[in-house]
């Protein structure tokens, strides 16, 4: 649809807020350049001609999604670990995470007190880069800007509680986003991500999370048919495509970070509201 | 906070969109004005001078919010009838409704084939009127612009099978507001306001809902220091409070009409997808 390859953030600097290319290859932001462009990720870019070492701006969510769309239950591992059935008997479902709740690369998981076992979860998503519904899941490349990382930030005893899960995911700060829209959807193979979550607590960094998007069970093309068909998404709009198993709680002090080889690295700290 | 007793309203005119305020008193939109206003419902209104009659209008929703936060299972007879449990086993839960799912007075709820036993639901619906987190009940009217109603339609089956219930009532129009936003917040009395929900079917109006918010389990205080605790509001966002008993089915052809007097009323046809 427009340029592949590419890689879009959102950044802040002392002048204000602006969407960017990020310049440069890999993940270590001491070697990468931020360049201003002038409208959105959504068009083909423009340069302002401003830029900066990425190490000297603050990255930002690369996108304010207008809704958050999450499938929940896609990875067969992670429905045994937290339901304790079989993902046949209970399948893939949808569930919203508000606007809200996105925060950027960086920023603090603020828990409160009473979220209790606040679990992270590691996710590949896509940002809808046009209006669109009723899309066929072979059409789906057409609708679909690029890919990120989402932090599905979960509060497991209140998804138990409350029976809904709106609340126990969407409270501020419970969905981290980012760290850029890789592009280059053409030539990642959607169905062989490896999707890893490492976990510091007490200054021991474990690799809690060691997937792969081939285990999802609703495909991309299902994901997308499957949202579509009941809601219009819009340009920045987010789908979350569900956590693997390894999910463990967090708490006050750890850090959290979810990598996508390939996409990039999406770190936050995590702290008492 | 700004000025009671009015109403706003959103209209398409030939010239574009707008806000405005409703001038005039009831429901007969032949005897009411639309008057342009320069900014939106959540500053001090300053006109631009043009009006129309507000049958010579077409009425949107009267805001595009960025979450509508819903409040389930917040009436006991609701409860009994939907889910067979007693409100006190089932206590009210927090849920979303997406931003694609409002439509305005008048615009057809459309029903896709997959989604049967496709219900009304008649509720009280709070319009935010500034950002706000953590607010404590009592100060519930500093952080709320005025009172509207929303039909939280809702595919019964769709519900049940997905467990989540953000697809059953995330449909795309599956969330009618309006008619406007009524602000005397001071003088409604928000636990005694009458909510009803008239369906008319093969040319034959029944009175399906007729109760009081009175019936509320979480009042409105209550809910909007729940809701805040979680989640930063911001203008225009939209609460709904939960639907009374007297849900039904609706099919392509019928017309349903939700009234809570003193606010206005709300109508919107249906019809197959």
């Amino acid at each position: 649809m427009y340029n592949e390859g590419m890689r879009f953030g959102r950044i802040a600097t002392p002048d204000g807020m602006c969407f960017c290319t990020i310049e440069g290859e890999g993940d270590d932001f001491s070697q990468l350049t931020a360049k201003e462009i002038k409208d959105t990720p959504f068009t083909e870019p423009e340069y302002t001609g401003r830029e900066w070492p990425l190490n000297e701006v603050k990255l930002l969510a690369p996108v304010l999604p207008s809704k958050v769309v999450a499938i929940g239950r896609n990875y067969a591992d992670h429905v045994e670990e937290v339901f304790a059935k079989s993902a046949e008997s209970l399948p893939p479902t949808l569930f919203l995470k508000p606007p809200t709740s996105v925060v950027g690369p960086g920023a603090p998981i603020r828990i409160p007190d009473f979220a209790t076992k606040v679990e992270f979860e590691g996710e590949l998503a896509v940002v809808i880069g046009r209006p669109c519904k009723n899309v066929k899941a072979a059409n789906w490349k057409s609708v679909v800007r690029g890919f990120t990382i989402i932090n599905d930030v979960s509060s497991r005893d209140l998804q138990f509680a409350d029976g809904q899960w709106a609340r126990a995911k969407g409270i501020d700060t419970f969905g981290p986003l980012g760290p850029w829209i890789e592009t280059d959807i053409n030539t990642i193979n959607v169905d062989d991500l490896d999707i890893k979550a490492r976990l510091t607590h007490d200054s021991v960094t474990e690799l809690k999370q060691d997937s792969n998007s081939e285990q999802m069970i609703m495909k991309m093309g299902e994901i997308i048919e499957f949202v579509t068909a009941s809601m219009t998404l819009l340009p920045g709009d987010v789908i979350a495509t569900g956590s693997p198993a390894g999910t463990a709680a967090m708490f006050d002090g750890d850090f959290i970070e979810i990598e996508i080889p390939g996409i990039g690295k999406l770190g936050n700290p995590v702290v008492n509201a």
